[in-house]
């Protein structure tokens, strides 16, 4: 039987050592302490409340942490709830490459699996490595039409990622692996027409927890189709998938992980572009500014360019708000920024006020201009956020995240367990006492 | 907000109390049989033990019997476990309408979910007959082009019952409902191309699963997008489905239900409809069968024609083999009769020689001729599997298949307890004792 050629790659490199991954293994370190920081910062948003009255009715083996509860649960519940609760916020790690949310799926199946067959502090790190990567080949493989169509990659790529790195921290062989993928194929599911519900972060869950499922099953002995991905009615074929083999370019010597995008503002991703642009012109004197100019892609203009927002929601959608916040010194990393006190008040409305959007045609969706005038001088800056930043910088902003959401305390306590390679049940255990 | 019409109308349905359903009760009654034989039957395959290892390191609350397992397990592994192990033999109900299993699906749900919340014996054939019913619904909903791209419908139709059965025996209401539908659209998975593996009975535990999990995870105040069956990237949409409202007809006036086919021979259904038309000339003197001929689909020539089985497996495809078994008194709906020894046995392999099988396009998929030559006299009987079969006769045949997979105690214990309205919790038990 010729193995199905695309599975057999993805599961060669998750059963194989990892080589010359200095930068992504950083990049997974930011991106971890970056997952646990909106996972803990959403752990009473009402879906995690909801997900967690499902874990806690059943009960069971005392196998994994799963966030906001004090009795362990067992491995597939913990990537559940984790899964679900760490994307709550939408304020975690994006991929556009393929365009999802990498670490809400595969970082709790590594968390929950590895705290299970007590795994190292590397070993985990390095099956969460895997399964990120995978996951964005495993995207790429879909391709653009996959989601297009309607099928949200963080769920269904990211149940891959999943599956990957929960096998191999159980130690399973390339054949069981690739065992896992074409179980997958029929396991895996996740729907953006969910967007802008409490079925968003659900999609995160069900990926994590599909994946361990599949890789629990196959190191138990389930026997599926191997070809489930890739056969001719498999989940490729019939999920608008393009099967692009151009997705294994380098497999394994380099790492579309690291180009990875950690959202540093919580609102809208529309806005990030032009406050990052903002951050490199302040501080300004709030009281001498005469315009701020955005130039953007026209699709925003649609997205998040309420002009006047009345509620806490709705300032997340506001070109006009956002700058004005930025202009007078407001953290916009911090949820507490986003309230319907500060919609409605006087100073960020007066602000607001001087606000200009105009549409570019010509920018990048990723990328925009501000331009801003100050006591009569002029200032401009541009940023786009598929711009590598260097890895210093982006550490520095990832910390400065985290410490906005969870207080510099918290943080350091975090920060010294990644950098120390504590042991997953570390982690969890520090993720329900933080 | 408008309603998405086929979710409200089948949340509706799912809410109301049931009315002119006596002969749909009649087979769902006999479904439950048949079903709890094959669950019984089947619960030594390899799937099961695979799934059972699951279910017993997760451990949890004991609120269902798991088939096999002495701990009762949490709702939603009762269902993944009974829905997996019921579909292992794949010897259980088929609803030709939208070609898919509904009762593995629905009933695994229906009875986990009863267990849990003590719902009376009434309450879960109720639920179980809402359920079944959805399905088909669904399914019809779904399309022909739904099944040909390679979407298993027992997984996703199923899916959408096991949800209405477990969502109705939590008492949601018509839009409580509606959101469980809207949840599945991002829940609900399986693929054809599984099929001839593990895959393909798991797929109806995953549909039990996941109908518990969106029911059980609504009732605790999950909002999903209610459209999620619907929308314009709704599961439909995505899935191949043709979204033909022809698919409400009737709808709680009439029970598609009630069409459902019962199998009753341990082998490929396409040489179903030859032994049943064999059975009608039964019995015969072996030694005078000078020539048994089959006219049949010639689909069926390359699905279940084999000429000399070797093993007991091949002999479940073949008309020769099969007529062979028939004619000599074998019992075609004992597991034991298709064995490697009866495919070596020299008496069998002579009366296969006298076979001839023959292609013929005009007769329908589902149906079959044999002519018969003993002792120099011809006989000739007809059988479609479509063609509806008095309830008492369908009873018959279905309790004399059960007593084959059982004994006739068993199954007369099962019978009690069905025709009892036995609570849930003690035909699980049974499925579990006996």
């Amino acid at each position: 039987m010729t193995e199905p050629p695309f599975t057999d790659a993805l599961a060669a490199f998750a059963a194989a050592p990892i080589q010359s991954a200095e930068t992504a293994r950083d990049v997974l370190s930011l991106s971890l302490l970056d997952w646990c920081a909106v996972a803990i910062a959403g752990r009473q948003e009402p879906v995690a409340r909801v997900i967690r009255s499902l874990a806690e009715e059943e009960g069971g083996a005392p196998q994994a942490h799963a966030i906001g509860m004090t009795a362990r649960v067992p491995t597939r519940m913990a990537a559940l709830v984790n899964g679900t609760i760490s994307h709550a916020l939408d304020y975690d790690d994006t991929h556009f490459a393929h365009i999802g949310h990498p670490s809400v799926a595969v970082i709790p199946a590594a968390l929950a699996l590895g705290e299970r067959v007590s795994a190292s502090g590397r070993a985990i790190q390095e099956a969460a490595l895997i399964g990120v990567e995978a996951s964005v080949r495993a995207g790429l493989w879909l391709g653009r039409g996959h989601y297009q169509a309607g099928f949200h990659q963080t769920a269904t790529a990211g149940a891959i990622g999943a599956g990957l790195a929960a096998g191999r921290l159980l130690g399973l062989d390339k054949g069981a692996l690739a065992d896992v993928i074409g179980l997958l194929g029929t396991r895996a599911s996740g729907l953006k027409s969910q967007f802008g519900t409490m079925g968003k972060p659900y999609n995160a869950g069900i990926a994590a927890a599909n994946g361990v499922e599949a890789a629990l099953l196959v190191a138990h002995g389930f026997a599926p189709r191997r070809a489930g991905l890739e056969d001719a009615q498999g989940f490729g074929k019939t999920h608008h998938g393009s099967g692009d083999f151009g997705a294994l370019e380098g497999l394994g010597q380099s790492w579309l992980f690291e180009q990875v995008s950690h959202k540093f503002h919580a609102c809208c991703h529309g806005l990030h572009a032009a406050l990052e642009a903002m951050a490199d012109l302040l501080p300004v004197d709030p009281d001498g500014i005469s315009e701020i100019r955005i130039e953007t892609h026209p699709r925003w203009l649609t997205v998040c360019n309420i002009a006047a927002p009345r509620t806490g929601l709705e300032a997340k959608f506001s070109y006009a708000h956002v700058m004005a916040l930025a202009a007078l010194g407001h953290d916009t990393a911090r949820l507490e920024s986003f309230t319907e006190a500060l919609a409605r008040d006087p100073q960020v409305a007066a602000l607001r006020g001087k606000v200009r959007v105009v549409p570019d045609q010509a920018l990048p969706e990723t990328a925009a201009r501000v331009l801003i005038s100050v006591n009569g001088v002029a200032q401009e800056a541009h940023h786009d956020l598929l711009t590598a930043m260097p890895l210093a910088s982006r550490a520095a902003k990832v910390r400065a995240k985290a410490v906005a959401l969870l207080g510099a305390d918290r943080v350091a306590a975090l920060h010294a367990l990644i950098n120390e390679n504590a042991a997953p049940g570390e982690i969890g255990a520090a993720l329900c006492k933080l």
